[in-house]
C-alpha cells in the first residue's frame, strides 16, 4: 500500500499517462480480440465499403474513455461515449469527430448499448479508487456472441461484474460467450511508449528535488509533501502509518 | 412529352443541378417534417450532447443521394446511403465524412435499415427514367410512427410504393402514421439558387448557339442535335414523332 | 414568477439543454423559412456546386450561438459567429470548421453583417435575465428582402428590436421584407429529444431528493436549496416572498 | 490452378473487397505485433499527448494500400503511402487526411523509409499476378529492431524479400530483428465482415445466372464467360486446359 | 521553340509538378506581398479570433487552381474557387474543406469576386497554349487599393490584362493600385522540391530510354515518338521542322 | 519602461492579439524564407504529391506557438509543437489536424528536432518577461544549411542563442547557413488586422473609461489600477517609479 502523488485538483498526474496509453491500447486489443481465431465474432472494427463497421460503447468520458474514443472514431466505426458529467460531454461533443455519439449514462442506455455493440471499454474509473460496477453479469446475455469487452478498469478492480485479472501472456477468457480482456497493466505492452510518457510527468518533480534537496521542495510543494511515504527511516504518511500501525512522523505534517 | 439533352455518357447535364438542389433540399425539409406539429416524432437531428441524432437512411448514392448524405452528415447525425455500384460506394467512402457508412443496398439490409431510421431519403431515381420502387407499402408497418419519408424520385414516379405527387403549399400525407413528403419540383422552392444553378449549366449551350445559330451547332454537337424536339415547324427527333404519330424530318438524323 | 436552480457559477444548469435544442434547431428552421413558399428569398442554405450558399449571422457565442453555428457549419454556408467575449471567440476559433469565422462583436460589425446576411439567428441571451438589443428596427432596411431572423431570445424578450412572440401553429411575419421567426419554446417541437436532454440533467437532482429527502439535500447542496421556492406550505425564496408581497420562512436561508 | 473473373479494365471485382479487408485490418495486425510481449519494439501507434507516434510505411497506393493508409491515419500515426503511379498519388493527396504523406516509390524512398518506420505493410500487389519485391533481405539491418512487417502481397508471393507464408494459428516469425506477419487469406480471420463484403460483388453475378441461366449470361458478358474454367465435364478456358494438358471446348470461345 | 511530351489525353505530364509547385506556391507569395511593407493593403490571410481572414478568389480549377485553393483552406481564408467546367466543380466540391465556395466563372461573377477579394491568383492555364484573358484593366478599378494579383498564367501570356513577366529578383510592381506578382518560373525559388517533383515524372520515361533504345520507345510509345524534336542531326517533328522552314524527317512519323 | 495591463490571472489581455497575429505570420515568413532566392534551401512548405512536405518544428504550445502551429498544419506540413505543459499538450492534441505532433520539449528533444527541421518558430515568451533560451550557437550546426529560424520572441530577447533584433526592411541574416528572422513588431507588417484585433480588447476599457471616468473605473477595476503609470502628473506605479528613482503617488495604491 502506498500513497500516490496527487495535485491540489485532487487528480493523480503521474497517472495520466498510463490512463492515455490504456485507453488508446484498447481499441487495438478490441480489434484483434474480435477476431475469429481470438474466439471473437468475426468483424473488422471499420468494416469496408458496402459492410456496416463494428459498433463500439465507451463507458465513461474521462481520460481513458476520451482516449479510446478517439482511436474508435479514427477506425471509422460508430462510437458511443457515455458518462454522467453533461460538462464533460459538451466538451467531447465539440472535438470529437462526427462518428462520436455522446451519451448521457444511466442504466437504461447502458443495457441499450450493450445490445448493440460489437466491441465494449470499461473506462469508468478514479485512478486510485475502486471502479464503480456499470454492468452485471447477467447483462451480458444481452450482449452478441463474440463481442469482446476490454475492463481498462481493471487496475482499480473492474467496472464488469465478471471481470477478474489477466496478464499479456494469458489475456482474454469467456464468460457467457463475451470475450473479456481484463490485463493488469496494458501499458507495459508498448513500453517504449508508456516510459516516455511517465518520464515527461515525473522529471519537473525530479529535477526539482535533484537542485534543492526533497526537504526543500516539500516545504514549497503540497503535491510532493503529500506523497512522501518514508523519509530517512520513518513513516510520514499519515494514511500509510495507520495501515500498517506504525507511528508517524511529523516532518511533513505541516503541508 | 419531350427528350432532354443527353451528353454522349447517356447523362442527362441540364437535370444534374436540380438533382442536386433537390438532394440537399431534402434533408431540412426531413428536419422540418420530424417536428411534432408537423406531426413528426419530434426529434431533433443532430441530438444534443447526451442524447442521440437521428437515423437518417439515403436509399441511392447517385447524384441525389450523395448530396443529400453530406448535408445529413453535417448535421451529426447516423447517417446510412445505400447502392448497388461498389464503386460508386467506394468513391463515397473516400469523400465522405466518417458519420456517413456506405451499404450495398439489398432487399434484407432495405428493410433492416427502414427499421432503425428516424428519415427516409428516397433518391434512386435516374432522370428520365422511371424509379424503380424499393419500399413496399408493408414495409412501412417496421418503421418508427412518426418517421419521415422524403420521396426526391417523385418526379420519375417515386421509389416508395405509398408515394403520390403533393406539392409545396400541402407538401405531406400520413400513410400507416409515416409522414410522406413527395413534393414535385422541389427546387422550385429555392428559385434563386436553382435558377443560377440552371444557367451555370444552360449557359454554354445558349451562346455557342447564339453565336454560330442552331444548324451549325447541331451538325458539331450531337448532344444538341438529338435534344431537338421541333425546328422550322417539323418534328426532328423520332421518338417525339413516334408519340404522336407525326412525320420526322430528317434534318438533324445524321447525327 | 419563479427562481431557477443555479449553480455557484451562476449557470443555470437545467436550462442548457434547451439552449442546445433551441439553437440547433433555428439553423433548420431558417433554411425552412429561406423557402419561397415561406415568403423567404429562395436561397439554399448550401448552395450547390457552381452556386455560391447563404451568408449566416450568429449574433451572440454562447450555448445557443455555438450550437447554431456547428449545425450552420454543417451545412457548408459561410457563418459568422459574434461575441465581445475574446476567450470564447479564442475557443470557438479552435474547435469550429474553418467556414464559421468567429467577429468581435460591435455596432459597426452587427451593421455589416446584416447586410450581407441571407439568415441571422438571435443567439445574445442569458437564461433568466433580459436579453439585450443588437438590432434595431431602422437596421433591418439594410438586410436583403426575403432574408430571414430567427430569434432565439425571444423567451427573454428577444434582442431585435422588431420581435415578438410567435407559436408553432403561427410561427413567422414580416416586418421590412424580413421574415420574422420567434417561436416561443422551441424545444417543444422536438421534444422527443428535449424529454431526453431534460431529464438528463435533472435526473442528479431527482435521485438525491428521492434517496435523501429534501432537507437533507438542500442543506449540502445551496443550488437546491436556493432554488426551492415554496415548502410545507411557505414561500422560502426571498426574491419569490418580495415579489408576492407574503413572508418568508427562514427553513433554508443559512444557504 | 484456376481463373478469375476479371472485368473488361482486366480488374478482378471479386477480389477486391478481400483486398479492401486485408489492407484496414493490417494496421490493426501491425498495432498488436508492436506489442512487447508480441516481440515488438514496444510502441503504440498513435502515441500520447508528449510522446510521438509511430511511423508507418505503406508501399503500394492501390485498393490495399489505400484502406491501410485510412486506418493508418485514424490512429494519428505519421503515415507514408508508396506507389510510381503519380495520378493515383495525385488522388490520394485530395482524400487522405494530412498526416498521410504521398511519395513517388523509387529505391532510394523505399530505402530512407525503411529506416524511420516502426511498421511496414507490403501492400504493391496486382491480384493473381506475381507481386514485385521492394524490399531486400539486406534493407532489412536499416530497419529498428522491433519494427514490424506485415506482407499483404503474401498470397501473391509477398513483396519483401523475407517474406514466407505464415497462419492465423502461427502468424509473426522474425528476421534480422524484424517481426514479420505474412498471414495467408488474413480476411479470413473477420469471416463475418469479409462474408458479406464477398456477397456483395458476388450477388448481382449470381441472380443474373440463376434468372437467365449461364449460357445465356456468358453469351452477353464477356467477363463472365471468360471466368468460366468448367462447364459439362469439359475444359472450356484456354489456359486451364493448356496448363492440365487437356483439350479445350470452343463453347464459350465467341467471346 | 518546342514540342513538350504530350499523353493520350492531351496532356502533358511532365507540366503537372510545376503546375502543383506554382498553384500551392501562389498563395504564399499572396500572403507576403499582402503586407504594408511589400506595399500590400496589410491583412494577415488567416484573421485572428475576433477579425475576419482575407478573402481570396482562385480563377481556375485546374491543377493550379486546385493546389492553391487547397493551401488557401489551409489558412482559414475565404476561398472562391472559379471553373466553367462543371464536372470538375464537382469534384472539387467533394473533397475541398467547407471554407472553399466552387462557382461557376462567367463575366459577373468574376468582376463580383474582384470587388470582394484582397487575393487574386490567375490560374486559368492550359500548360502549352495561349491563357485566356479573365480580368479586363478596368476590372481593377473595382479591386480594394492594395490587394494582390499573383498571375501563375504568366508563363502562357498571363490571364490578367495587366501581367507582364517578372522576376524572382524583382517580383512585383503595382497598377491601378494593385500589387502585381507575375514570376516567370516560380517554381525556380523552391528548387530542392521542384528538382523532385520533376524526377518523379521523367524517371520511367529515362528508365525505358537507357534500357531500351530510344528509337525502340519510340516505335512503343506514341508520347515519346510525338515529343522527339530532333534526332540523329534531323528534325523530326512536323510542328518544329515547319516552324523554323527545315525539312522533317519520316523517323518516327508512323506514331 | 512601463507597465502593462495584467488581469487577475497575470495574463496580458492587450497583448494577446498582437501574439495571435505574430504566431501566424511567422508560418508565412518561413514559407518565404525558405525559397532559394531569399537565401533558403528552395523548399516549399506543403510538398506535392510524390515530394515530402517541409518539417516545421514550433518551440513553445502557447498563445503564439498554437496559432503558428495552426497555420503550419493547414500547409500540410509535417508539424511539431513542443512544450512543458502537459495539460496545454493535452488540450493542442485535442484540437489540432493530425499532422501535428504534441511533444514534451525537453533538451534531447529540441535537440533531435533542431536536426530534421525545414522550419524553426521559437514561440517560447511571456509577454512582459525575459524568454527563455532554448537553442544554442553550436545546436545550429545540428541543423540543415538553408532551414529557417523565425524567432517571435525577439521582443522578448529571443529564445534562439543567435537571434538579434531585425527590421522589416532588412529582416533576415544568416549564421552557420541557417536563415534568421527575428523582426520586432511583426504585427505591423499587417496593421489592417492588427489594428482590429488591439481594438477588439482596448475598446471594452476604453468606454468603460469613457463612460466613468478613469479614477471610478480605477477603483472598481484592480487590472486597470494596476495599469496606470502617469496620472495628473504623479508616477502612480511603485515599479515605474522605482525604476526611474521618482517618488510614487498612493493614489491608486489600495488595488
Amino acid at each position: 500500500m502506498g500513497v500516490a502523488l496527487a495535485d491540489d485538483q485532487g487528480r493523480l498526474p503521474l497517472l495520466t499517462p498510463m490512463s492515455e496509453v490504456a485507453g488508446r491500447m484498447s481499441i487495438q486489443e478490441g480489434a484483434k480480440y474480435l477476431e475469429r481465431p481470438q474466439m471473437g465474432r468475426g468483424i473488422l472494427l471499420g468494416g469496408v465499403p458496402g459492410v456496416a463497421p463494428a459498433s463500439i460503447t465507451v463507458l465513461g468520458g474521462g481520460v481513458v474513455g476520451a482516449n479510446a474514443a478517439k482511436i474508435a472514431a479514427g477506425f471509422n466505426a460508430d462510437v458511443a461515449i457515455l458518462d454522467i458529467n453533461m460538462d464533460r460531454l459538451r466538451y467531447l461533443d465539440d472535438v470529437m469527430p462526427p462518428n462520436v455519439t455522446c451519451l448521457f449514462s444511466d442504466r437504461h442506455t447502458v443495457r441499450a448499448q450493450l445490445e448493440r455493440a460489437d466491441l465494449v471499454v470499461g473506462a469508468v474509473l478514479i485512478p486510485g479508487a475502486k471502479a464503480p460496477r456499470l454492468v452485471e453479469e447477467e447483462d451480458l446475455k444481452r450482449m452478441k456472441p463474440g463481442s469482446v469487452i476490454i475492463d481498462v478498469a481493471i487496475d482499480q478492480g473492474g467496472c464488469i461484474a465478471t471481470s477478474r485479472p489477466t496478464s499479456h501472456s494469458q489475456p482474454t477468457y469467456i464468460v457467457h460467450d463475451v470475450v473479456h480482456y481484463c490485463v493488469t497493466n496494458m501499458p507495459g505492452a508498448v513500453g517504449r511508449t508508456s516510459t516516455y510518457a511517465l518520464c515527461n510527468v515525473t522529471l519537473p518533480y525530479v529535477i526539482q528535488i535533484a537542485q534543492q534537496g526533497i526537504e526543500a521542495v516539500a516545504k514549497k510543494s503540497r503535491p510532493i509533501s503529500r506523497a512522501i511515504n518514508l523519509h530517512a527511516g520513518e513513516v510520514t504518511n499519515k494514511a500509510v502509518a495507520e495501515t500498517f500501525g506504525m507511528p508517524c512522523s511529523e516532518r511533513f505534517a505541516g503541508n
